[in-house]
């Protein structure tokens, strides 16, 4: 299995302004094509620094990665200190002068700098990773057994050249692959989804089935490595199956979908129409729904309604109802989802008032009390609604809210699949 | 000024499940504290590789940094590791053992392992950091002029012990600190608002004024590093003036505020109630203004009219408006914005309608053709309502609704001025 390391070139990430998003992303590529990752190592424009950290990774990496430091200015040094540890000089590359001047001729620079055709240097011998998302080009170079993969630092550009063209290269030079897939899960705990998979989790070595947790909902990625993509796929598809018989009535999506997009692709392959009455969500619900490409055809229309008053206007809640049991209570949420079916040209509607905090809550009614509705239009014509009511645990006005969001999408999902 | 390292060990990193935010939150406190950092390392549990790591970090750096490696099992190194690079031997500290006894026997763990124990074995004359957010004791060792300072992984536990342990003691080796602020603007590019900036950008050496880019909005640091925080706060506050002087027309922010936040506060201030009438946003404007907490005070409703049908029956959009110029037009918006405000008891409605993609895009309108509507209430009781056709590049959906939900912010923060 072939060692990596990658070395991240960029002073912002050592002041903090930014994060080194970079090294994951590769990270987590590397590890699907079976390499084994050992450092990751962030330096400035410092030719020195540079130098030490290269010398340290070729010590034991096969293959070192690194992202920055391709652009036209003095201070942009990769691919020099690239050359100089590997013995080589740089070189011309035609190729990436051509494209250069067009892309600065379709700027309208026609006096480019000499900077600029510096990123048309690349080391002899170099395999060219021409840039399509950018102007700076990367390259494989090989060496004496040791591989340096030079790619840009924007993380648009680095990801659409790694798709492009280190993959392609690397997986050539990989005895094994990863194949992994991610299963979400709704309802279930992190520790309780453990205990339900065990019997494919313990003892296990290949496929490796690890569960976690994600801002109210728990996930679990089955991994395998195996000499061929088809044979780690099998792998991980069998064990995916296993997991779906043991714990399937919280799984929502076995292919890394998020419940928004489950909601919008079952709705258009039912040819429903959703409609919504928020309050507590205050229209992120809606706003997640309407997020997934295409959602116009299936939702309707929502109601966000945050104050009373837009309660009884908006969604026909009487006032006696509110004065009775208050925005936050079960005979609420009900009229909120009768009101939102009604004032719609939906088949399902869906309601939610609770209290999201950090202020809010009154005397039996904490922090993390939220009622839901479904209301679906019944055979003979009549609303039929359901109405519940839930106690999170309060973890903060953002994640109590997301989880709200959640809980409709997995309401809607269920209503969709008793049809 | 003294330099410093971060060395982060942790198998997960590697993996590329978990990005190093550690890394960036340690990078940031220490350019404010006044330290040059040289270096970031990440490894995993392996004590071949933390050694080169350290011994490469403290070739030029005084302070190194570590993250994780704390923890009671066999594989958590970081300790031994830092004792042997600085030649000294572990022993027992006793508040760190009474400390751990107390969490065990809290948690009803009376046979706590020898493993816990590991953890209250520090190296001989360090200074003990004692966790308040977990139980694996820091430290801070001084040796030959090095200073080493070991932080627990989880980002809670490491951010509660800078700020109550390292950020102090680190404080007392530096003799300069560094302030800093953030302004926010909205409707100027990154390159036109740092030539409106040029002025206090050029040739300067401290305040350092950095713009950059921020999906939609372009944001500047403004720093200083003085040998105090009143001499730093004060360079900074004057070029801060200075900005605003020059791009005021521009500025929403001076502290790092959101737009939705500066809205609410504003609607707050001027004691006016916000409805909206959305139909690209799809919710997401109504979801960011009450993602602010207390906003149920400012935020009466919001009508997400997705489909055509909402439009008409929510807002009042006569048929014959959505027949001749379409959902997505000026007329169409001004009704929408218009019966926002008359179906509300808002005193100010805003709405947006507009063509977010990847569909959706017709003849003469293309992605990133928005129209929006301010709605306010005249001195005759009649709506006074002003609309603005905009064409935004087309960035991706995400992005593009994300623009329209800071024009809308942009749109009322203007009309509460205007007051």
């Amino acid at each position: 299995m072939p060692n990596a390391a990658i070395l991240a070139v960029g002073t912002e990430l050592l002041f903090g302004q930014t994060v080194n998003t970079n090294a994951a992303y590769i990270s987590e590529q590397l590890q699907l094509l079976g390499y084994n990752v050992l450092y990751h190592f962030t330096v400035g424009d410092n030719p020195g620094r540079m130098k030490h950290a290269l010398a340290l990774a070729f010590r034991e990496a096969d293959v070192v990665l690194t992202t920055g430091g391709l652009g036209p200015t003095q201070d942009d040094l990769t691919k020099e200190m690239i050359a100089e540890e590997m013995g080589v000089k740089l070189v011309l590359d035609k190729e990436a002068m051509a494209r250069m001047e067009e892309v600065m001729l379709s700027l309208g620079r026609k006096n480019y700098t000499e900077n600029n055709k510096k990123q048309a240097w690349l080391p002899e011998g170099a395999a060219p990773f021409y840039n399509t998302a950018g102007t700076a080009p990367g390259f494989a170079l090989e060496r004496n057994g040791k591989t340096a993969i030079a790619l840009p630092g924007p993380p648009r550009e680095m990801e659409q050249m790694m798709r492009e063209s280190a993959i392609p290269y690397l997986a050539k030079k990989s005895d094994s692959v990863i194949y992994s897939r991610v299963l979400h899960f709704y309802g279930i705990g992190e520790s309780a989804l453990e205990t339900a998979l065990l019997p494919i989790i313990e003892g296990q070595t290949d496929p490796t089935v690890a569960p976690y947790a994600k801002e109210g909902e728990a996930h679990v990625r089955i991994s395998s490595k195996r000499a061929s993509v088809e044979e780690a796929a099998a792998a991980v598809n069998l064990a995916a199956e296993r997991a779906q018989a043991l714990a399937g009535a919280y799984l929502y999506s076995m292919d890394g979908e998020e419940y928004w997009e489950v909601v919008v692709r079952l709705l258009r392959e039912k040819g429903k129409k959703l409609a919504a009455a928020e309050s507590c969500t205050g229209g992120l619900f809606a706003g997640m729904i309407t997020s997934v490409p295409g959602s116009s055809e299936v939702f309707d229309r929502a109601f966000v309604a945050y104050s009373n008053e837009s309660k009884a206007e908006l969604l026909g809640v009487a006032q006696e109802t509110l004065d009775l049991g208050g925005a936050v209570s079960g005979p609420c949420c009900r009229e909120m989802a009768a009101g939102a079916l009604s004032h719609s040209a939906a088949d399902i509607a869906v309601a939610v008032t609770g209290i999201a905090g950090p202020g809010g809550a009154i005397p039996g009614k904490p922090v993390g009390t939220v009622f839901f509705g479904v209301a679906v239009r019944g055979a003979d014509g009549e609303p039929r609604v359901s109405v519940s009511g839930k106690n999170f645990r309060d973890r903060g006005r953002r994640v109590n809210r997301r989880v709200c969001v959640l809980e409709l999408c997995d309401l809607v999902r269920k209503e969709l699949e008793r049809d």
